[in-house]
């Protein structure tokens, strides 16, 4: 019997149900954004089943959650997977959960098989990886493998000034039993189970993805000063206007990061103009840019525009501005022998499929570098993501967590 | 002995300097926005002041609130001067407040120099000039008159949802022993001092403006809708992006409305994106066009691009726009003989001054229509308002109070 053959579909749907409702919207989506108390009922859920199963579990100084499986050689580090439980803002029922349930699912199968590996197995859920409330993204794996200074995410503030700091505190406070674990620990190989959250897979009506590699990501946090002044009285050329300052900088921007192939992918995700008063010229704007591409020559290009450009649309208006590079992640290629090993498992499986880059930046690509590293993305609805409507389809997603379990059985074997 | 030959410039300035504590910022200006509890404290203030010098106090169904001091013949309408009490969210100390306890110094000169007058002279503060917390601006003149349905007026919503209606009832509940008093009461003149909040009288070293008319003014309330998505891996030709969608369309606002003279005035003072994700496609974007020019002709030519521009700039990119005109105000003369009065009496009493237009809008532009009316403006220091570096001289704004009692006195006696 194979691992794969334990996976109980409806047990790992019903898991995934019972997550949506923690942080669940009218609209049949999922706000659960990194530490507050809605992920903190997740997390808590997750140690509640992991407890109930004799699992142990532990956290770091990060907040990120483990769930292990001893291993006959309990000494050698684990064969690890796992995901986040946090979403966007207006995020859904999938994105990031279904990575730690399809890893808690295989654990479960392992137990009820009987089937007792050389290597731990472990489930992690990484805190923050969307970096919607606290930037940058994936900040849990980032200072897990030391990437990112745990002074410096701890010191992050959101939008209300709360800092990472004091949401973790009271987040990680709902898991007291949780044992601590260090930062950094290894790993002895890592695999992340995802949606695909893109079209290709569900337009090739195909079941299992696996990943070669994430293409590459600049983060930018943008302030521009001004100066406020009255909107009926003040004469353009006495303005100092920081949302004109803004436009004109996001306007240009857009047509150099325009190509035919449409590889390059533009976003401003937040833009906040202050005192946003209708007849006050506005005198503050902070606006982000997500800025990816498959190719790093591409992102390099586009960066050197960002530089440039928006300071000089805020000089020409007597602005100020500050352009800030919170993350700049170039293509992380994964383990050319983990992506084979997905492969031929789907295949083994009889499960439909292909190798594929992935669009999206996961927390397995702070983690490649120090552990051989791969993916396995199964199909979502009409590719959508980061959106209420998100959706995928339980055979999907069990698939998925069949083609992980005997991938994380033989790694663990070994 | 004249009427300002009772004005007492210490006596003001306290008052204006009182009134400054009610929403005092860390940098000196003032954050008393409409219907707020400091807008209510300021309310309340001022009728304690009219109470202890045993004038009545009347509030209407929209809050304007009157003070009177009566005319010995008591049935005629009554000469009113006023402004409002409410700021910008980053205001200054003088901006409204001015107009209103410039009025009351009348008031109590007329008292101090046992001035009878025939008719009796009322002060007002009207309710929401700015506009800032809720739109339209002058939203309390605009019902006293009629021009705004009271009950669009009261359902209006804050940013949090709040309506007119509930912070009213909140703010007038602070004013109990101010008397009923009806909608659009008569008016036999109507004069409102005011800072100047530009930059002609500093510049020109004069202490007086005799206002002629207030530009015309457009406001709008666009919003547009697109679609959430994955920053990362949505293609360019699959994005319903709302951010890109506005920041095109301002841009090319901003083009339309260049012009040589550097007369028209363009601000988007308020842009709002959702949900305001940096790796989330923003679906929803909400900003304000405030519009304003001296000669009508050029505000109708901005509006048909405005309403053009921004629904093509949506369409292009499979977003959808809506563009309402929350309020369209044409150029609002004065009357002759009020502009006349108010530039003799700044002659009679050896101050230097000019008549002017007004960049900005005030209630008095609702008020014209029903009743002769005038504007008294006085500078303020480098011409900055809707700031809270605002500021003006004590010596400036007294003498705005002496052409303002000799005025009123005069018009009242009639």
């Amino acid at each position: 019997m194979r691992a794969s053959d334990f996976v109980r579909q409806e047990r790992l749907w019903d898991r995934l149900m019972a997550m949506a409702e923690l942080g669940a919207t009218e609209k049949g989506g999922v706000n659960r954004q990194a530490l507050t108390l809605e992920d903190g009922r997740a997390r808590r859920l997750l140690a509640d089943w992991a407890t109930a199963r004799g699992f142990r579990v532990y956290q770091d100084a990060i907040g990120n959650l483990f769930v292990r499986r001893p291993g006959r050689d309990d000494g050698l580090p684990p064969v690890t997977t796992g995901s986040h439980l946090d979403t966007q803002p207006t995020g859904g029922r999938f994105d990031g959960v279904y990575g730690v349930l399809a890893g808690f699912e295989v654990l479960e199968a392992l137990e009820d098989g009987g089937i007792a590996t050389t290597h731990p197995v472990e489930v992690v859920a990484w805190t923050n990886e969307e970096g919607a409330r606290f930037a940058p993204t994936a900040m849990g794996s980032g200072v897990y493998v030391g990437k990112l200074p745990l002074g410096s995410a701890l010191d992050t503030v959101d939008v209300d000034g709360v800092t990472v700091a004091d949401a973790l505190a009271a987040v990680t406070a709902m898991t007291p039993d949780a044992e601590e674990r260090p930062l950094g620990s290894p790993v002895a190989a890592y695999i992340e189970a995802h949606i695909e959250q893109g079209p290709v897979l569900v337009t090739a009506g195909e079941t299992i993805g696996a990943v070669t590699s994430i293409q590459s990501q600049n983060c930018y946090q943008i302030e521009i000063h001004g100066e406020e002044a009255h909107a009926g009285t003040t004469p353009r050329a006495n303005r100092s206007d920081a949302v004109l300052a803004a436009v004109e900088a996001i306007a240009k921007l857009e047509q150099a990061a325009l190509d035919d192939a449409d590889a390059m992918r533009f976003t401003v995700g937040r833009f906040i103009a202050e005192p946003g008063s209708p007849n006050t010229v506005p005198s503050h704007v902070s606006f982000t840019i997500d800025l990816r591409h498959p190719d790093n020559a591409e992102i390099n290009r586009m960066a050197r525009e960002i530089e440039e450009t928006i300071p000089e649309c805020a000089e020409k208006r007597r602005c100020r501005a500050e352009v800030t590079c919170t993350s700049a992640v170039p293509v992380t290629p994964f383990a050319e022998e983990l992506v084979d090993k997905v492969d031929r498992v789907r295949r083994d499986l009889g499960l439909p499929g292909r190798k594929m880059p992935s669009g999206a930046g996961h927390d397995a690509m702070y983690i490649a570098p120090m552990a051989p590293s791969g993916m396995i993305f199964v199909p979502c609805v009409d590719g959508i993501s980061h959106n209420e409507a998100e959706d995928a389809l339980p055979e999907d997603v069990a698939a998925g967590a069949c083609v992980l379990a005997d991938c994380l059985a033989d790694l663990a074997k070994g």
